[in-house]
């Protein structure tokens, strides 16, 4: 019976010598002539065997760094070893013999990688201890996303990525060759979650893939990303979406703090703040491009003329100043800079919002039109036309309560927990202009 | 502050009189003269509202059915009204108006309308009770599956759906324009758990889009669906993860019978049997074949020579009457049925089953080829060639334990446990040949 790498100590304390067999990679091999130790990993952590020769595998020959072995052998306290215990080995079996000339080794300092070595050999990489840790993390973030919305009576649908053309636009879309015709990857779900809020469904979520062929690459893009969409009938306004993130965040980062201490360490970055996600301020948008503008004049900068990454990092700074919070709202996004779907507030502004976190957008989310009258006095001034937009003609026209939602970017969210440099680091296996191996 | 139609009754009971306001959907308008009855509906079901006057929106216009509308009034019990209790309406604000002509009575007999007039309008059909109840099990079923497997030490991970290739073979693939190249779109994400298994992830599981571009259209076919994947190290043999579906199944079914009776009733079906799952029999392929045509002789049918879909539900007819479950995995599959990654047993059978369920075949799954010899060596079998799966290479080289996975038909399993006549019913949003729209 296997016994996990965390548990070794916990036995060998119970009854020491007791009969043990461990499974995992071999993580590194210290030869002392006489003794050997071998440092085993597996899914629970490391462990040291001690072998009193050798090890070698059936045909005789040295095992090499990141095989996979079997081990059995007998728990012993010793207190120089990792967690306090070791496996005295005395049978090893090889179950897959890694090659000797892999591209990296995999016990060494990540920080020496360079990023495309790191997402060329995943499954090299992912055995670092500090790489896996982010998966660590951004599986805790879904599963607490998921929770708290399932508590709060949302229902998870499953939505079609193969749309007939793109909600926000007809730009950024990849085209697929579907049978006879071309469709698109979607976007977002925008209109499905809408239209399972209008089908009665009132609250809904989904996590899943979501597709945006921009060219650029820059360290906060990917063309394929985890959205966690959100939508919510029966609102007044942004605020009241604003209210439900501020509470979604907090019970995200009250997990995370919790369950990751040990990924939060090792990445060396405070714990996500509970409390400062209940009190993160809310600003307009003028009032926030102006703040923006301003504070960038005093270091020297030039002004600032829209929320561009420089206004999200200096509007984090004055929220964690002004209000000890890493995270900010802005909403009241001018009419122009928003889809033809959000509801406008006076003339020029809109019910939207971002949620800004550490520096980094990492929400767009809104009240949306339901008013069938004013989608269609909205239409010509995106440039739409009523007889390409009949599904959102037939969501508006079956009875649609006031709603709204928004989204939060998975692998955003865990760079800006884990303060990685890049949110590719963030995505198992990210897509950009140039790659899509492996 | 709103009150949901579920309260109402524990209102009236508390304190008859109190003032509620309650928003939905116009499901029923009766009047009946001088008194008027509307059958409100919102996600938590419906409540009896009564107008002494006739209800008319703001513009004096009577308000129509599917309509949203927002009504104040009191609470009051009456024996006569559906739940036992009803509110005596005072203001009616109509939030939005429901086009006096829509294509289907939501409040209908949804037996009476054809499948792709359910598809064509989602929005509508998604309101009736009993199509809505689908997707309210197909929300439990996900919510378990990730449950039991987290207690399970498993890990949930997201993977790219764009992919350079088929890992099951070259046909049956979508094509996507990704930039100044093609890719394709995964039929699963089979490379990506195994990859993240030997990563040190060791145990595994996502619930994902997956696409097979399959021309036939049948009542168990979609070419876009939700995959729920798991994949797990150190395995002996597929026996292993018969166990562990089993034990997956038995948590998912037991959180279906207790948590969706209402929806279960609506279908007039049993509830699925936890017990019944983790006594379902194994048998192995040649076996199997044998049973399924002597069934079939029995009948008068003639011979069977494969698990086709009338084996299949010979199967589940031998198994619910000989162990008492809807359940039964056949096992040792030929090796000339199964991909290359599969484990052989013996020369020519494979350590590969099927997962039979009332009648449908709900997963394939099996123990995966770990070595690098034996990859090398199956190759030439399946006419495939080393220099295009350098990705397989690279994960059998770097040290990769015996293991093995399965995937579960989201839309399948739902469609079973309600006894659906077509998968499609039990996807909000199906693709098929003909069809991409809503």
């Amino acid at each position: 019976m296997r016994v996990l790498a965390k548990d070794i100590a916990k036995i060998a304390q119970t009854g020491p010598g007791a009969a043990v067999a461990v499974s995992g990679w071999v993580h590194r091999i210290r030869d002392m002539g006489g003794i050997t130790f071998v440092l085993l990993r597996d899914r629970s952590g490391l462990v040291q065997l001690v072998f009193n020769e050798k090890p070698v595998d059936a045909s005789g020959t040295a095992i090499t760094l990141e095989s996979v072995i079997r081990v059995t052998g007998t728990a012993a306290l010793n207190e120089k070893a990792p967690g306090g215990a070791e496996v005295q080995g005395e049978t090893l079996e090889c179950l897959s013999r890694a090659a000797p000339d892999l591209p990296f080794q995999v016990n060494g300092d990540i920080s020496k990688m360079g990023l495309e070595t790191i997402l060329d050999h995943r499954i090299l990489s992912v055995r670092n201890p500090k790489v896996r840790s982010i998966f660590n993390v951004q599986a805790v973030i879904i599963e607490a996303f998921c929770a708290y919305l399932r508590s709060r009576d949302f229902t998870e649908i499953k939505t079609s990525k193969l749309v007939w053309g793109g909600t926000e636009g007809g730009t950024e879309l990849f085209e697929v060759e579907y049978f006879d015709r071309r469709v698109c990857l979607a976007q977002s779900p925008q209109f499905y979650k809408e239209a399972m809020v209008a089908a009665g469904m009132e609250r809904v979520f989904e996590v899943a893939p979501a597709y945006r062929a921009e060219k650029h690459d820059t360290p906060r893009h990917l063309n394929e990303y985890v959205s966690m969409d959100v939508e919510m009938g029966f609102i007044e306004s942004e605020k009241d979406l604003i209210d439900l993130e501020r509470e979604l965040l907090a019970h995200i980062f009250e997990a995370v703090a919790r369950r990751n201490s040990a990924e939060l360490a090792l990445w060396k970055v405070p714990g996500p703040d509970p409390a400062a996600a209940e009190k993160a301020p809310v600003i307009g948008y003028e009032d926030a491009v102006k703040l923006a503008s301003d504070m960038s004049a005093k270091t020297g900068g030039g002004r600032i003329f829209d929320i561009n990454p420089e206004a999200e990092r200096f509007l984090c700074e004055w929220s964690a100043g002004e209000y000890g919070s890493d995270l900010v709202f802005v909403n009241e996004f001018p009419r122009r800079y928003r889809p033809f779907y959000t509801f406008p507030s006076g003339a020029n502004r809109t019910m939207s919002f971002d949620a800004l976190f550490r520096g980094l957008e990492i929400t767009t989310g809104g009240k949306r039109l339901h008013s069938y009258e004013a989608f269609v006095e909205a239409l010509p001034r995106f440039g739409l036309k009523l007889e390409n937009m009949q599904n959102y003609a037939s969501l508006l026209q079956s009875g649609c309560p006031p709603h709204g939602g928004f989204a939060i970017g998975c692998e955003r969210l865990t760079a800006r927990i884990l303060g990685l440099a890049n949110v590719k680091e963030a995505s198992l296996f990210p897509r950009d202009r140039r790659r899509v191996e492996p």
